[in-house]
C-alpha cells in the first residue's frame, strides 16, 4: 500500500464535522467519496483534527492508503474535481512513510479563533467569525489567556461528552491579538480535549467584556469543573490552521 | 424632509447589482423596502457605484429622505433587522444636508480587486475572489498600470453599454500589491466607467501572466479601442471599498 498525505481547506457550515456520521454530510465522508469516484479504492481517510459542525479547516491534514500509485497533482486536480460543488478543496498532497498517521504523528495543531464586535449582521463574513455585539478589551482577553498556557487539567474547559482519557493537556499557546476590527486568538497544542478551544474562547469573551476579571479565568481552570466555564463560543469563528508533524 | 446618509456592505453575490431590475433581487431594491417596513414612508434610495452583479460592498454609500426624525443607531438596527437574511448590512447612517448627493456629491471612490493564484477552487473564499489558475507576477502587474494613472481617454477599458457621456476619466491611482498569496488591485478615481476596473485588472492579469509585455498596456489605453481590453475580470474579486466626499 502506498500512503498519501494531504492538506484540506474547508468551510464547515454546511457539514455536520469532519468525522462521518448518520446525520449529514461530512468532509471526512465527502473525501472517502471522491476518492473512491477518482480511483475505484475504497479507503478510509483519517483526518488529524475531528472538527464540528461549523466549524472551518484552511489547513486540515488527512491520509489515506491507494493499491496504485498516483501522480500527486493529479491526486489533488481529481479530488477537487469530484467534490466540487462541496466547499472543500484539496490544497497539497504527498506520499508519505505508511508509519505516518495524520491523527497520531501531530505534534502540534494550531488554531485560530475570530471574533469581530460589531452590531450589525455579516454581510461580506457571514459564518466566518464570530460576530460580539459589545467591545471586547483584548489586552485584558490576553492576560488571562496567559493563565491557561502549560500543562494543567483542563477539565472545566472540556465539553462533557469528551472521549479524552486524560483532561490534563499542555497549551503551548493562547495569544490574543487586535486585527483591524477583528480579535484573533491563537491556540497551540500538541493535542486538544473536544470543545477545548471554544470553551476558553467563551470565558476570555467574558474577560474582554468586563463581565468577568482577568484572575477569574485562573480560577475557572483552578476548579476544574466544567460549570465554572462560560458560555462555549459559536463554531463559526473556528480554523483549524496547520498540524506540524 | 430629512436626508440620510447610510453605509452599506453587501454580498454581490445573489443579487443582480446595485441597482433596480426587472430580472431579480437589488441591493437598492431590499434597502427601499426595508426602509418602508421600518418606516412606512415609500422613498427612494440612491447610491454613489452601481456595482454590478457579484461585486461586492465594503463601504457603498447610499442617502434617502425621510419625513420624520429617526435615531442613527435606530435607523441602522431596524433596517438590518428587515434585511434578514439577506447579506446586506448597514454599517452606519449620518444625518446629512439635504445637498448632499450619494452619487454625485463624491469626491472620490475606492475600488479593491482581490486575485488568488492556485488551482484548486476556493473552499473558504468562495465568490470573494477572482481564483487564477497561474501565478502572476504583481510586480510587472503595477509597472504596466502605472501607464494607466492620470487623465485618460478610457474608451479601450469601458463597457460597450456604458453610458457616461464622456469617456475621459482621471484614474488617481492603480496600484499592484502582493498580499500573501493574493494579489489586490487598489483603484481610486472620482468616478469611473462601466466595467472600468474589471477591464483594467482583465488586461493587467495578461502582464501577470506574462501573455502581454508591460508596454502592451500603454498601447490598448492609447488605442482608445474596446477590442484592444484583455477579457474583463470576473466580478467577484471586486470591492467597493469607500466613498469619499
Amino acid at each position: 500500500m502506498l500512503r498519501y498525505k494531504i492538506i484540506v481547506e474547508y468551510d464547515g457550515t454546511p457539514f455536520v464535522g469532519w468525522q462521518v456520521q448518520d446525520n449529514g454530510p461530512s468532509v471526512q465522508g465527502l473525501l472517502i467519496a471522491a476518492v473512491a469516484a477518482f480511483t475505484g479504492e475504497q479507503v478510509d481517510v483519517r483526518g488529524a483534527g475531528r472538527t464540528d459542525a461549523g466549524v472551518h479547516a484552511l489547513g486540515q491534514v488527512a491520509h489515506f492508503d491507494l493499491a496504485r500509485e498516483r501522480e500527486l497533482e493529479k491526486i489533488c486536480d481529481a479530488l477537487n474535481a469530484h467534490l466540487r460543488p462541496h466547499p472543500i478543496a484539496v490544497l497539497a498532497a504527498e506520499k508519505v512513510a505508511d508509519t505516518f498517521d495524520a491523527r497520531f504523528s501531530a505534534k502540534k495543531r494550531h488554531y485560530l479563533y475570530r471574533i469581530i464586535s460589531r452590531r450589525a449582521d455579516l454581510a461580506l463574513d457571514r459564518n466566518r467569525l464570530w460576530r460580539y455585539p459589545r467591545p471586547l478589551d483584548a489586552e485584558a482577553m490576553h492576560a488571562a489567556a496567559q493563565s491557561l498556557v502549560g500543562n494543567h487539567d483542563f477539565t472545566t474547559f472540556r465539553a462533557a461528552e469528551c472521549q479524552a482519557k486524560s483532561p490534563v493537556k499542555t497549551l503551548d499557546r493562547l495569544d490574543v491579538e487586535k486585527h483591524d476590527d477583528e480579535i484573533h486568538v491563537i491556540a497551540e497544542a500538541r493535542s486538544f480535549l473536544h470543545h477545548q478551544v471554544r470553551s476558553m474562547v467563551g470565558s476570555l469573551a467574558l474577560i474582554g467584556d468586563g463581565k468577568w476579571r482577568v484572575a477569574d479565568l485562573a480560577n475557572a481552570l483552578a476548579a476544574r469543573d466544567r460549570s465554572a466555564c462560560g458560555p462555549v463560543a459559536p463554531p463559526e469563528g473556528l480554523y483549524l490552521v496547520q498540524v506540524d508533524y
